[in-house]
């Protein structure tokens, strides 16, 4: 079995590979719900949205959210009964929410909705959300205290992040099966998305890390960067504000006994990044086309093989 | 000031003629929430809703429910999520149910929400729910106790209706303003709807009868038959199954001693019904087209005047 810890994007467009290359039933995916909140009363989870449109092929290629051609008739409308709106919710997208915020109120769990949409949607790959009790990842920016949503998509991560912080995490308990999939998988892996806002809610959680340090020579992270820039998001800004220099070094520190190896993009590795305990690895992460996500995934599972 | 007691279609078309003729400001409706029910959680309020797209020039003109033109995408998406429903919600329409769910969730009452959309919406007509009080419409018929839209819509209101009531009325308050209205409307007109499923819920409110029974003299209902049949909906059938028959009499009995005026279709009067203390009117009552509706919208007014 394989394991891949993930927030959106980088770790959806990993996940498309893998559930490619692994069999149906041996890979688990264990997502961020820091970024979850609520819009208009309903409850949206952007990353495990993210994640089950990709794996359900209803995801949009290059954009990182939403339904391929979906439509606004409703977020339209809303706009008209009151102030507009700066989150995008498309019409078959709010469907998911209406769907979640309905089960949820009525008593059950994040992770049962999401297994619920996973079969209603023929999702072999087994989605898990990090935990079922509510987590909200806060930038502490020089504007102030800030949702996450907020941050990122109304004031377009522009504010400058002093640090990160994740509300309600150390109270939360993982996800039934979450310590679990870490303890019992040949391969952990950790998605290349951003380790402060994506990675580190998942790490917070009370268990996380003492599971990951326990099975380290098994967990493997790749970097959310490519020669100093991230591929998509805010997480260069975001080490830059927190005075560190955006390159493998500071991936490698992040993940420093979690992990034991860190693959990195062509160019990246060991010339530029020395380190006595993290191997570093080279190997295409650029993971947009599906075949480039497949190559990596399948690297990965020789690597699995290997351990 | 005119006073309407209403439920959907037929109080809705009603008001469209009263809403051209009367001066902006004088003109309340009071509609039944006894067809309030939750589809995927979400608070759905059926009549109200007729009412406020009739008025805000949205509602189809001969469909009596949503939104003219529009799509289904929420609703097809659900489908795929979860058992194929039997309600009809439409996107745009799906907005003002996740509006009204999110604002009652905050704690806004229902009159509240109601304003707020009429705000929004431009519409100038005072718009009260009869309660801002969970009441629920219940058929006993052939088949069991039938929650009101499982039996119209779900059921195709097919089952033989033994009788009709309305759970949480009697612990229910009517809305702020709703005794008031009566008390100072020169005119009081119970609209042409089904008076067992759409005015006896309001009727079932503590104050409603007694503040009707005492004005009286100003209050005039408007026949939901014509010829024997109703115009739109299951009232004759319901009739029927009570051991009634379906003509204006049974009318007349519904509002005896609530109203001093019954208006009829041309032929269904006096010759038909001899009634020593309803005064029986004929008038054109079928008011699909808005010219109609605004004729017998300016006899009502004449009424007003007169009394």
């Amino acid at each position: 079995m394989i394991t891949l810890l993930a927030g959106g994007v980088g770790g959806a467009r990993l996940l498309r590979g893998l559930a490619a290359v692994v069999p149906r039933g041996e890979l688990t995916v264990v997502v961020n719900t820091g970024d979850d909140d609520e819009f208009y009363g309903l409850a949206v989870s952007p990353d495990i949205d993210t994640i089950l449109y990709t794996l359900a092929g209803l995801a949009p290629l290059e954009r990182g959210w939403g339904i391929d051609g979906d439509t606004f008739y409703v977020r339209e409308e809303l706009d008209r009964l009151t102030e507009k709106g700066w989150f995008a919710l498309g019409d078959r997208d709010i469907a998911t929410h209406v769907y979640r915020t309905w089960r949820l109120r009525d008593g059950a769990t994040l992770s049962r909705v999401t297994a619920e949409i996973c079969l209603a949607r023929g999702i072999g790959v087994r989605v898990l959300p990090m935990s079922d009790d509510p987590i909200r990842t806060e930038v502490v920016s020089d504007r102030g205290v800030l949702a996450f949503q907020d941050y990122l998509v109304r004031l377009r991560a522009e504010p400058a992040v002093r640090s990160v912080r994740y509300r309600g995490a150390r109270k939360a308990r993982p996800a039934a099966g979450v310590i679990e999939a870490i303890e019992q998988s040949s391969l952990i892996v950790i998605a290349p998305s951003n380790p402060f806002v994506s990675i580190g809610p998942i790490l917070a959680l009370p268990g996380i890390r003492p599971a990951l340090a326990k099975a380290r020579s098994r967990v493997v992270a790749v970097s959310p960067l490519i020669a100093g820039r991230a591929v998509k998001g805010p997480l260069a800004d975001m080490l830059g504000a927190m005075g560190r220099n955006a390159d493998v070094g500071a991936i490698a520190d992040f993940y420093r006994g979690l992990a034991t190896r860190l693959i990195v993009a062509p160019g990246d590795g060991p010339r530029q990044t020395a380190d006595a305990v993290m191997e570093i690895l080279e190997h295409d992460i650029l993971l947009l086309e599906p075949q480039r996500a497949q190559a990596l995934a399948t690297f990965l599972c020789g690597l699995a093989v290997a351990l």
